[in-house]
């Protein structure tokens, strides 16, 4: 059966596993996750961390952690360029690519958010976490425009798993009040620029923002919570 | 040419990429990178970002990041059992574990080594940061500690790169003083003390320690700096 993708609302990092499955071009379903809402039951059994993305593959089987929903991808996609086979130099590189987005972009951005969960009160520890997010993130950034200034695309010669990736998780410098992306990175940005362009990125725009929303991949509509416990019980 | 690994001491996340090494049993190299130390020209041209793990492969490339290190071992070890072949749904689930244990466990515990990169007088910003690490480490031990009541080991029925990776950054909670594994997360501890006695980790820990280490994979020796200068001319 088709795979069904949960994805957390708003601007979550699930955004680049939506646009690796328009790529995809495979039939699969959407599950939205309001992260700002108490969870369901029916997503505590898919992830019981109650993060996103989380997905139940074609098996039946779940799988979370955004690098291996996107590994699970690049390998049904190899044909199309979205991933590498194993053991190859491109496998290597954009196992780099991915690790380096998350271990790097995300996490030191993640120091930004963190600063939310603190007390409205806590105004230093605030402010330090969100100094430390800026000066990492920024090395980050710098180092992926560097990338970019190579290559067209972040890993191989047309765009994989780890574009999709990064346009889901590259505007939380902007979304954190931290970056003015075009003014300080501006390759960083021209990137940006050109995978906004692209269908899958538009589509990925317009589920998260609840807008009519045209696929230009296998996308076969929301799976609601009736539809998931049929699927988890069998 | 065997490859090179570059590894970190104190007690650096490279550890895990030393262990993978030997159980693949295949001729590598080793080159030591001392953290507090001034890092040579010779080490920034295969790692500009100046971190450890870092590896010459055997077609005279870089790559960096465990994540990608490792999958490049397992990628070479899939008929030892350290990997396996992409596209399956163990694939699936050493991805999970290797990226669980990166973007929480090593992400986690890294709020607590960034505490000690704050000024000695900024003792709340430490407090705060290591605070925060054990509170977010917790989950993750604990979760990691369910795996384990499940599995003997953290991904398949025998051990992987996932295993290796772990016993390299597991022990980081106590190192930072934050934890007592054995007391608090005992099926930790267990799988910690199961990995000690793997000649694999008892050999990764001679080296760090500067030991007499007897290899019993494909241990070469370590590559001065002259040697390497060869290789990355070549
Ligand atoms: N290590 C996970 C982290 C995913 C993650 O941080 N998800 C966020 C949304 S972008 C989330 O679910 N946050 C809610 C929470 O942690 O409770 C991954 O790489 O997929
Ligand atoms: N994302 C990298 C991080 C590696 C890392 O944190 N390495 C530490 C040693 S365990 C390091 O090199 N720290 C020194 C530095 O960041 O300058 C990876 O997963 O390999």
């Amino acid at each position: 059966m088709e795979p069904v993708l949960f994805y957390g609302v708003p601007h979550g990092c699930s955004f680049g596993s939506i646009v690796a499955l328009e790529w995809l071009g495979q039939p699969y379903r959407l599950h939205r996750i309001d992260m700002m809402a108490k969870r369901s039951g029916t997503f505590a059994k898919v992830n019981p961390l109650g993060q996103t993305p989380a997905m139940i593959t074609s098996d039946g089987g779940t799988l979370t952690e955004s690098l291996a929903i996107l590994h699970n991808i690049a390998a049904r996609g190899l044909d199309k360029g979205l991933g590498f086979v194993q053991g190859s130099k491109e496998f290597d590189q954009l196992n780099w690519t991915l690790s380096y987005l998350h271990t790097s972009l995300h996490s030191d951005l993640g120091y930004g958010w963190n600063a939310f969960k603190l007390d409205d009160s806590d105004t230093l520890g605030r402010d330090m976490l969100r100094k430390m997010a800026r000066e990492k993130a920024a090395k980050d950034y710098a180092f992926l425009q560097g990338v970019l200034d190579n290559s067209e695309w972040l890993a191989g010669d047309s765009k994989t798993v780890a574009d999709a990736y990064f346009i889901g998780i590259a505007r939380w410098g902007e979304d954190l009040g931290l970056f003015d992306i075009a003014k300080e990175f501006p390759g960083i940005h021209r990137h940006m620029a050109k995978l906004e362009a692209d269908p899958a990125v538009i589509f990925a725009h317009a589920i998260e923002d609840e807008a009519p929303a045209t696929s230009s991949g296998g996308f076969l509509g929301h799976s609601t919570l009736q539809d998931l416990d049929v699927r988890l019980a069998a």
